[in-house]
Order: C-alpha cells, then sequence, then structure tokens
C-alpha cells in the first residue's frame, strides 16, 4: 500500500500439507488422497527403483486400494514433450491425482503433467515469458502430491515448476494456485542416497532461494524468518551431508533447510541471480543448476551487497558473521564472506564455467537470454541491474 | 517417529490465505471468494457499526454483486445458542459462505456456525471433551472469510474455535480442517479503534499462544520460528499500542504477532495455561481471556521454568535476556523476568483475581474443571502437572 510504504503489506498462502520427518513416507498408506488411481513421475535415471522407492510407493497406494500407473522418461531439466506426453498418459489412463517422487525435476514434471492433463492445447499456450503465449488456465490441475527424494528446489511446498523448451533454449518457471501440491512428504531418509555432489548442488540451491527470497522486493517479515533459518541449517550441517551422506542429523538440517526454503518460494521469490542461471543451464543443460548458482553468486551477491546494504547487514548477522564489531563500510561485505567460507567448507570453490563449456565470448547471449524467457525474475530486484551490468557479473564470475 | 526420537518430525498445514497490512480490507472487492450470498457474523456490540466496518464490508461484497445477511447476537465469550441460531439463519438465507468480522469471538462463531450450516444435530455432538459426545463431522463447512479488527487470537490462521456452553460451565475449543478459514484478512486500521485495555488482554492472550505453543509437546522447528517473532514483536511494540492506540507502526507490530500467534496455534498447541484460563472464564465470564492469562502466567511459567529449564534458556534467549551471563541456575529463570517486566510495562501488574470476584475457597472446583472441559491441553505439556499443582498454581497466582 503506497500510503503506508514504511510498514509491512504481504501474502501468505502455503496450502500445502506437509509431513516432515524420518520415516514418515510409510503415512502415505494412510493419510487422505485424492482418487483410486495415481500417475507416478519419475526420473529417466533408475535411482526410484534401485533404491526401491518407488516399490515402497507402489505397495503403499496398493495396500489401500490405489491403482498407479508410471511415467519414467523426467530428465534432469525436464523438457516439455515429457509433460506433453505424461499428460496424455494420466488422461489415457484416467488417473484421479499425479505424485511427483524424485528430485525438483520430477516434482516440477508432476505438476506440469497434473495441469496438462486437464486443460486443453500445449503446455507452453499457458507460459508467461519468452515465446509463451500467456493464455488463462481454464481447469485447473489433477491434484499433486510430491515425494522428495532430494533436498534442492524447496518444489514440494510451492506452486512453481520449470520446464525447458530445447528447441528455443528456453528455461522458464510457471505456477497456479492448483500446482501447490496438496500433500508433499518430506521424509529425510530418502536423501540417504544422494550422492555427494548433488547434494552440494541442490543445498545450494536451497540456499540461494533463501538468499535471493530475503533481498527480493517480495521480501517480507513471514519469508524472513523461513530464509534465515533456511540459510542458517544449511551453513550448520551442509559441508556434514556432503562429507557423509549417511549422518541423517545432516540430511534432516537440509531437508528442513529445503523446505523453509520452498515456504520462502511461496512467500518471497527468487531474483535475477536464478534467471542467469537458468539461462546458464538452458544452454549448457550438463550444469547442475546449483553449480550454476554457486559460480554466480560471490559475483551477484557482491554486487547488491553495494547497492543494498542494510538487507545485507541483516544477512551477515543471520549468518553469525560479528556485523557489530565490523567497520560500517565492512558491515555490508560480510555476508559474501560467509558465503565464500561455506562454499570451501563444501569443497565447491573449485567450480568452473570453462569446465562446463561455457565460452567467454558467449558472456553476452547468456545475459541477454535471462532477460528475454525469466526476465519477471529482475523486477524481484531491489537494485535494476543493467544488461552491461548483467554482463560484466558473468565476465566476474567467469573461470 | 519412535526410531529417531531426537530428529524433528512434524506436520505443517496452514490453508489459509493471508493478506496481511494497512488499507487492504478494500481488497475484499477483488480477491476471489466464494459465493453469491454471505452471512456475517458480528458481535452483539455496536462498534463494528459504529465504526463502519460492517457497511464497509457489504459495499465491497455488494459492489462485487454480493447479497449478505447480518447475524449479530455474538457475546464476548461466545455461546452454543448463538452457533445455533446463526446456522439456521445460514440455511434459511441460502448462504454460500460465512463472514467472521470482528474479534476473536465473531470469528469462531463464525467458524462454529459455517460448521453447523452443513451437518445435522447439535453443536456439542461434535465436541470433544466435556460433555461433547465426539462424533465424525460428517459434511465439513461452508468456507469461511475471517477480517480481524483486534490482534488477539490468532484464529483467523487456525481451525480452532472455542466455544461456551453456559448450562454446564464449558468452554471447549474444536476445530476440524475444513474450520481453517479460507481467506484471512489482517488489516492494522481496522485496529485502530480498539481501547487500550483490549488491545492489552489481547495483545497478551498473541503472547501467550506463542510461549505455549513454544513449551508444548507439539512444537516443531517451524511453530518456533512464529512464536519466537510473535514474542519479540510483542515485547516490542505491546506497551506502545497500548498507550497510543493511534501508532499504527505498533498496532501493525501487534497485528503480525498475532498473525504469527495463529500460525502458531496451527503448528503447534496451545498448553494446560489455556485450559485453568478457561475454566476461570467459564465461571466468571467477566473475566476477559487475555487477563485471566496475564494473571495466572508468572506461576505457570515459573513452574514450568523449573522442570524443562532448556526451552526456557531458549525462551529468554528470544526475549533478548543475556543467558550466557547469568549464572546457570538463574538462566531458566530469565524469561518470567522478562515476562514480569514487559507485564509492568503494559500496565498489567495490578490485575488480580479477586477484583473480577474469583473466591480463593473456590480454585479447587476450578482446578478441576479445567482438566475436565479442556483436559486435552495437559497432555501438551512437557512436564504432567498433578491436580495438587494445578490448585498450588492458582493459589500463587490469587491476590
Amino acid at each position: 500500500m503506497n500510503e503506508h510504504a514504511d510498514l509491512p503489506s504481504f501474502d501468505v498462502h502455503i496450502p500445502t500439507r506437509v509431513l516432515f520427518g524420518a520415516g514418515r513416507l510409510k503415512e502415505l498408506g494412510v493419510v487422505p488422497l485424492y482418487g483410486k488411481k495415481a500417475l507416478i513421475v519419475i526420473s529417466s535415471g533408475s535411482s526410484m527403483r534401485r533404491f526401491g522407492y518407488l516399490k515402497q510407493v507402489q505397495d503403499l497406494l496398493g495396500s489401500r486400494g490405489i491403482d498407479s500407473v508410471v511415467f519414467d522418461r523426467i530428465l534432469p531439466n525436464p523438457i516439455l514433450d515429457h509433460v506433453t506426453q505424461g499428460a496424455q498418459l494420466a488422461r489415457e489412463q484416467h488417473c484421479d491425482f499425479v505424485i511427483g517422487l524424485g528430485g525438483g525435476s520430477s516434482i516440477d514434471s508432476a505438476k506440469s503433467i497434473a495441469l496438462m492433463a486437464q486443460n486443453p492445447g500445449n503446455y507452453w499456450d499457458y507460459i508467461h515469458g519468452g515465446s509463451g503465449k500467456g493464455a488463462p488456465v481454464p481447469n485447473g490441475a489433477l491434484p499433486i502430491v510430491a515425494i522428495t527424494t532430494t533436498a534442492g528446489t524447496g518444489t514440494e511446498v510451492d506452486p512453481w515448476t520449470v520446464i525447458t523448451r530445447p528447441e528455443t533454449n528456453e528455461k522458464i518457471g510457471f505456477g497456479i494456485p492448483e500446482t501447490f501440491p496438496k500433500l508433499a512428504i518430506v521424509d529425510p531418509e530418502l536423501m540417504l542416497s544422494v550422492p555427494s555432489d548433488m547434494t552440494l548442488y541442490q543445498g545450494f540451491d536451497a540456499f540461494f532461494h533463501a538468499a535471493e527470497g530475503f533481498i527480493a522486493t517480495a521480501a517480507s517479515p513471514v519469508s524472513d524468518l523461513f530464509a534465515a533459518r533456511s540459510m542458517q541449517l544449511l551453513q550448520k550441517s551442509l559441508a556434514a551431508a556432503v562429507r557423509d551422506g549417511s549422518d541423517l542429523q545432516a540430511r534432516t538440517d537440509v531437508a528442513l533447510a529445503n523446505t523453509l526454503s520452498g515456504f520462502v518460494e511461496s512467500t518471497s521469490s527468487c531474483t535475477s541471480e536464478h534467471s542467469l542461471e537458468h539461462a546458464l543451464s538452458a544452454f549448457h543443460p550438463n550444469i547442475p543448476h546449483g553449480a550454476g548458482l554457486i559460480m554466480l553468486s560471490e559475483a551477484y551477491f557482491s554486487l547488491f551487497s553495494e547497492k543494498i546494504p542494510d538487507r545485507f547487514i541483516e544477512l551477515g548477522r543471520i549468518m553469525g558473521m560479528d556485523v557489530d564489531q565490523a567497520e560500517v563500510s565492512e558491515r555490508p561485505k560480510l555476508f559474501v564472506k560467509a558465503l565464500r567460507a561455506m562454499i570451501r567448507a563444501c569443497g565447491a570453490d573449485t567450480l568452473k564455467m570453462s569446465d562446463f563449456g561455457i565460452r567467454e565470448d558467449e558472456l553476452e547471449v547468456l545475459a541477454a537470454n535471462a532477460r528475454e524467457t525469466m526476465g519477471g525474475l529482475f523486477s524481484m530486484d531491489r537494485y535494476a541491474l543493467s544488461d552491461a551490468e548483467c554482463v560484466e557479473l558473468l565476465r566476474r564470475s567467469y573461470r
């Protein structure tokens, strides 16, 4: 409200029912669900079968008389064609609800499939940004259950889904109220099997959801609570989870941080760091999203620490830095110092864009793509980045 | 989960959409609502009409073609008969949804009325505890919109409703998933009209929802975030709001604290302090709920600070006490010290049970009533109070 610009004004809406805790997957056998037949969406990799998670889910559903069909083609950066195919399968098989089982790619795909199972035309008809047509979604989505086996995107408690359209190099986020999962099961025991490098990348994705949500224009006193605790838990336990994947205490902290950062996604927003990273991994699909963010983060947050020092002084405090003892001019810089220490503690300070095949001569194209396809997030920044600043930021991040 | 007793395991489910901020009532004219005709539930007092809030709500609804009927009999401690009458009116008038406009009593009544508008029999058939029959609720409830004009109960973002059955001296809380308001509007401008004494009582009600939620067995890392910030905001701004009701900054802090304490109600629980207070105000309806809590609080939290010192050390930290500098044996006591200072700063240290007509010879009856009618909350305590301890606690609180 303009007349009270100094006072908080914000929305909170997180309708998802969350079951959090080690061993809670088994409650899928008893919690209220949404029909007699489920489409289970999993990745094209073998892990959901290999670790027995798919069988557990099917058995729990079967024990209560719920039939299920599996769609198992989802790629790490999920693509439009698989949304179309999954939705067709859901319609053909008369599925009543959709279960996303796995990491962010499977859960995001479950959301988009649930939407297209109920709506006509092509998914890109409804997308805002890039070549999307931005049409209103007439029929909502099938009910969605998110069972996350990673701690990274927080997508189990937000309405957002990120799908790539490979032929146009577009990787775009989208969501409607009905793409909030109705139920999310966050069971850290399912995360014990995540390899060290993915634990690292996904954990930092959660961290940057929180950090960006904290500096976004959309931040509120409620999203700040979630963001602060998410960052603190990751600072405390991410390195331990990366080092020893069987450490259930560390896994639980990281899982909780991830769920909290999903709440941040639902109450605040990402900023342009995510737009820039989406451009990197749209052009170079071999880049894990979290790795892209890590490589961008020092330059990105350093720039913003100069532009919005007050928020960064708060961020420094959240990260346990002794802000009050520092020189006034140094205070906004302490967050990046803490971030750098955390990246080093997790062994991620050796990541280089050139190792992922990014060439220095394409940075301008990447900067332009970030604004074309995910331009909306730039409006969440408290300082308006110019195109030249985006290129410069990529250049500083380049090694 | 028993096998991981040291690790957090909890649910989060707060489906209410919250619009928070000064001036946001006007969005009632544009947000998605739930039908063509609303029952508006308000208190039997004149304030909703006098301050123009009822007309504003009716005009905003009318501007979008929504008809409304008013039920205006609700008492400060709302009673069963008015639930029955309001539900009858909603059915006769074919209302599609129910708006609770006012304080906790109007919003709680709106919830119970919305439930009984959809279900057969008597409301007490569904109540658990006391003489309630504990029957399952077959048909949910009409959609509920909560527009809170006070900062006290947090009921706008939780499923709970407290109704009194005067003939049996029972004041019992109840809720089902469908009694979560679908929409809550928390507009601190509507709170500028709350008199000083009610600001005080309601603000402390919010404070104790947070403090009890923090020490309850049901507390989780998520409810702790809400509880801590709620207490901090009240410690910072309640005295200012009590002193100068026109201070919109202080009102906003207190309103936010109240919404956060409602989130605590939805993610943790009250403890036996609320059972004890409900007994006081069931037998002495002239006692404002918050006043009853204030009079009980010092003895209550002192007792628990001895039984569960670790949680109280955390509470002391939350209240800004220099816990680490204190003697180890003193650390758990610092919360009560901060609470006492806050009660004094708000001018509430002169409240006496005898001034409200409580006689010392009825304390045993009150203690017994607390356990009979709200016994469930005793199971939320981390230390099991004996009947004798309850009486002793009331005796220490008695002046």
